[in-house]
């Protein structure tokens, strides 16, 4: 067991070459067991692995900076960083994040989840570093899918110099540009140019020709002397390109990344390598998509009974106006069975909110009604599209914001806790939040008849609750009660309070909240006794602070606004979350009988 | 006078070519009238009046759709788009709007305001106009520094096959892009491509090459045929390119705009033209940045007394590493002074606020003290970079936000009135409201001594009020009293609240809540009267619902919040804004009667 040995990146840098593959093997094993354990990114894990091995006898982590656009490809990173011990915690409450946390380790520089910050989070280090004086280099890993998002196109764009040591790896797995047949794809396939750095090419020449090349690493040489004369200089942008290198060869990609460090110190580079989404398994290979990101038991896929696949494909059939775009995630918005029943109403995007939102406020705008499927932490991209191209114009479109909420194992960076802070203060918007997967289907037929945009909220959890119909717009009262009144958001919070509510030695009344903007004021006027309001969203700018508002100034009753503190909520199971925030009848329990003053 | 004779596109068809150069000379006249009474765009406006001209003269508008990207640059269209006699009513209370908008004129598809998203609202018409089987042409206008915006980089790489009779014109006047040195302006300089589609090449000989040419058309053709054979296909993102045309020259322009036209039944086409900023006006044309906008009387630039550029070239002579980043407003920002004094301490990366705010937070990450100046409604668009890239990680970026609360003639794409509500709600973001210049640069000093995510929201208006120090990080008492007490945000507010306390006839307390997040909980606990909040910001999410939430839990008392509405906020005077909702001295006497059941 080479693995065993394995404690940290000096132990990856004393292997003999032979041994790398052998590693990579082990760590395929011991990645899988995990994933099987825990649920996790499996594709993307196993297809940058050896790449990863690579990296780790080339550059000199933590003094060098390793960035992983999005992050969900770092489980490699993390067994070779001395967290090999705790790897098989990942994603539980207490152990590993699933994504790179600069808490938890010096070899995470940041804490990421979101695609496509990592170039512009690059510059900004090599700037400071050069400032500062310091030598360190700063790499870079982005999938094909996240190098197209607008804010690492903004910052391949910002200058036309790019710092030295600065190491951009393009990890080309054929799936989100080709697929989608972006025009950077194209872009990054022909590439070439005719102008020509003379001195660089000089120095890359003395680096590249006289090194030292003994038999073994020959065949290595003249691969990368022919990818070096094919693609020539891609400097439009300030990169040296090299490409294209098979990165799960492990052999070849240290050959090349220890020459590319090297030629780093005169010209950033851009590495262009090939990888195979879920390499080693044979169906994470062939269904890469489906095994993106799995659960326990590699299970995969499944967006409960009623999808929003089905709910839309019914709507399509009556109303051939109606299409969804999503940005990236047709699978984990349950759009899948959509685009097998109406291939040409569904627009992926690729991971493009802002691009999602905006395209979808032109739709809409030329009759056509869009319904945008994303989770609500991607969403936050699309902030300014939602109020400048969709609202300002009062355009019907939908936004199905999925995973809002607690999201548990993918943690903080995945949370779904914002969304009624940065949706409800905007000017002609209504949000919704349907209880359960039928009341979806109720809520996004409500929402076509308003023709203005709306948010429909909503866990992945089905919850097990009647759906009722919406359309009156009002809210639902699930229980009724004379001594205390709890107004619940979603289902997973009416659940909550209904368990409470069964307790509860005095009289609870249950509302569901499912119109969160506009305020059911009726209701609220009408309300006489103490009030709880319980949401799975920041206290601060939610629900609980419109209703605290609303009743201050018009209906003045003691209230208590259960809902998440001001911090961002670590990785374990939706329970835990629930719990750690105070989400439990134990605790409405005590918050009542001080509102009571039992 | 031609102009007079202008009531709609069809008077503009009827014009003989050489009336065309007058047409342009009398709007010329007529916008610098209107931009001299009222303030407004200067430069871009003078600079694409001859290609609107050349537009109106080629297209069917309304039928066919016209976007300007950003739109500050649409005054010409307003002329020509039977607006002429409403022209000089520009950017006042019930006039025209200084931007397109959708409310007033059917020849504006889009309100809008911000950058980049016009090609995305361009692609999404055209999905629907092909399904609606409609045959209207899409055309955009792009100004270099908003072409390179992330989200148009977005749409432009969304798909490499672009609709037909859609028509992106790249109006390179030189500023934004070649001054910054980014990397797209080769990539446009100097694209060419060795593949070449047959058909479509056909199809274009057919209507470029035999098409009847009448002797005065020759040059023109001769011209076209050039920059055709020059620039070939710039295919990569499916687009036909044509380049580079005067766009100065509305007698070239309209005649390529023809073939254009009918090229675009073909295929999409890139048209690329090259306008000079300010044209026709000598101070313009030279100094094109300043009189980007103008005030009334064409006075340009100025940010008070107290530019943030002085205040942060101050800090920089104590530390090297304080830099501040500006995304495009250098200017606007106050930052020239800056850069005159330190000119390696200002990043200025165009119009890519998502960026600017994620290459910050690199350069934090690094060890630099980065502060980032951009105003409150374009810093929207960062707003999951702030979350994700910054507070996540809890870095020291310290956004100066400009332009908060109401701005005046700008309108409602421009106005700074949700800040507040998609800050205060992010972990770890503390929230400053200094109330004038001078307490500006104490907010930033503070900021940097709490070494964390810090947003300073400030008007542009400078108001005369005395300058606290903020080095308690506490609520600063302006004037103390026993019947009420108000809790005002930022200057302007203070300043009402002061007016209303001098008039009213009971004992009025005055408190500058400049630290609206975290709230000062023990100024909030220690009040006994009746509360009034006063912000220049959104009722949802904003201050009051902070101060109404936490007193309705921890000290309940009356209270009224006095902010936005749930409303879009028009053009106008900020005194008219201030006016129209409700924030007086007579409005806060009825608010304080009633709370005190006078």
């Amino acid at each position: 067991m080479i693995l065993q040995g394995i404690s940290g990146p000096s132990d990856v840098k004393k292997l003999k070459f032979s041994e790398l593959s052998l590693l990579a093997d082990e760590m395929r094993e011991e990645m899988i067991s995990a994933i099987n354990g825990n649920g996790g990114h499996l594709s993307s894990n196993l297809g940058i692995l050896e790449t990863t091995i690579a990296l780790y006898r080339t550059f000199d982590f933590p003094k060098d900076k390793l960035i992983f656009d999005v992050g969900h490809q770092c489980y490699a990173h993390k067994i070779l960083s001395g967290r090999r011990e705790k790897f098989q915690t990942i994603r539980t409450k207490g152990g590993l994040s699933g994504f790179p946390d600069c808490a938890e380790s010096e070899y995470d520089p940041f804490t990421t989840g979101h695609a496509g910050n990592s170039i512009a989070l690059g510059l900004g280090l090599c700037t400071a570093r050069d400032r500062n004086n310091e030598d360190y280099y700063v790499v870079m890993v982005v999938g094909d899918g996240a190098f197209v998002n607008g804010l690492n196109l903004e910052a391949i764009n910002a200058s036309d110099s790019k710092p030295k040591r600065f190491i951009v790896i393009l990890n080309d797995n054929g799936m989100s540009i080709s697929k989608n047949r972006n025009g950077f794809y194209h872009f990054i396939s022909k590439a070439t140019i005719k102008r020509s750095y003379v001195k660089n090419k000089n120095v890359i020449k003395k680096i590249f020709g006289n090194s030292a090349v003994t038999a073994l690493f020959r065949g290595v040489r003249n691969f990368f002397k022919r990818v070096i004369n094919k693609s020539e200089y891609f400097d439009r942008f300030g990169f040296k390109y090299v490409g294209i290198v098979d990165g799960n060869d492990v052999k070849k990609t240290a050959t090349i990344l220890e020459r590319v460090k090297q030629a780093s110190d005169y010209k950033a580079i851009f590495l262009h390598i090939k990888t195979t989404k879920g390499k080693g398994l044979k169906n994470a290979e062939e269904h890469s998509d489906l095994y993106h990101s799995v659960g326990k038991n590699l299970t995969c896929g499944g967006s409960g009974d009623v999808s929003l696949g089905s709910i839309l494909a019914d709507l399509v059939e009556k109303d051939d106006k109606v299409v969804a775009v999503t940005a990236g995630m047709k699978d984990g918005t349950g759009l899948t069975c959509l685009e097998e029943r109406y291939p040409d109403h569904l627009f992926d995007v690729g991971i493009a909110e802002e691009y999602a939102a905006t395209f979808a406020a032109g739709m809409a705008k030329g009759g056509l009604k869009p319904v945008v499927a994303v989770y609500s932490t991607f969403l936050q991209r699309a902030y300014d599209e939602i109020i400048h191209d969709v609202c300002l114009q009062n355009l019907p479109v939908v936004f199905c914001v999925d995973r809002a909420g607690f999201v548990g194992e993918d943690g903080k960076t995945h949370q779904g806790l914002f969304d009624l802070s940065y949706t409800t203060h905007i000017p002609n918007m209504t949000v919704l939040a349907p209880t359960c997967r039928a009341e979806l289907k109720s809520a996004v037929e409500y929402a076509f008849t308003l023709a203005a945009p709306v948010c429909i909220r909503y866990s992945k959890a089905s919850v097990d609750l009647p759906a009722y119909d919406y359309k009156d717009g009002r809210w639902q009262t699930l229980r009724d009660g004379t001594d205390i009144t709890v107004f619940a958001v979603g289902g997973a919070a009416a659940r909550l309070a209904l368990e409470f509510a069964e307790k509860y030695g005095k009289s609870v009344k249950i509302v569901s909240a499912r119109v969160v903007k506009p305020l059911d004021e009726k209701t609220l006027l009408d309300t006489k006794t103490p009030v709880i309001t319980v949401e799975e969203n920041a206290l601060i700018g939610g629900f609980g602070s419109m209703v605290a508002t609303f009743l201050a100034n018009n209906n003045p009753l003691p209230i208590y606004t259960l809902g998440v503190k001001d911090e961002f909520v670590g990785h374990g199971s939706v329970k835990e979350q629930f719990e750690d925030n105070g989400f439990t009848a134990e605790n409405l329990t005590v918050i009542a009988d001080r509102l009571l003053k039992k």
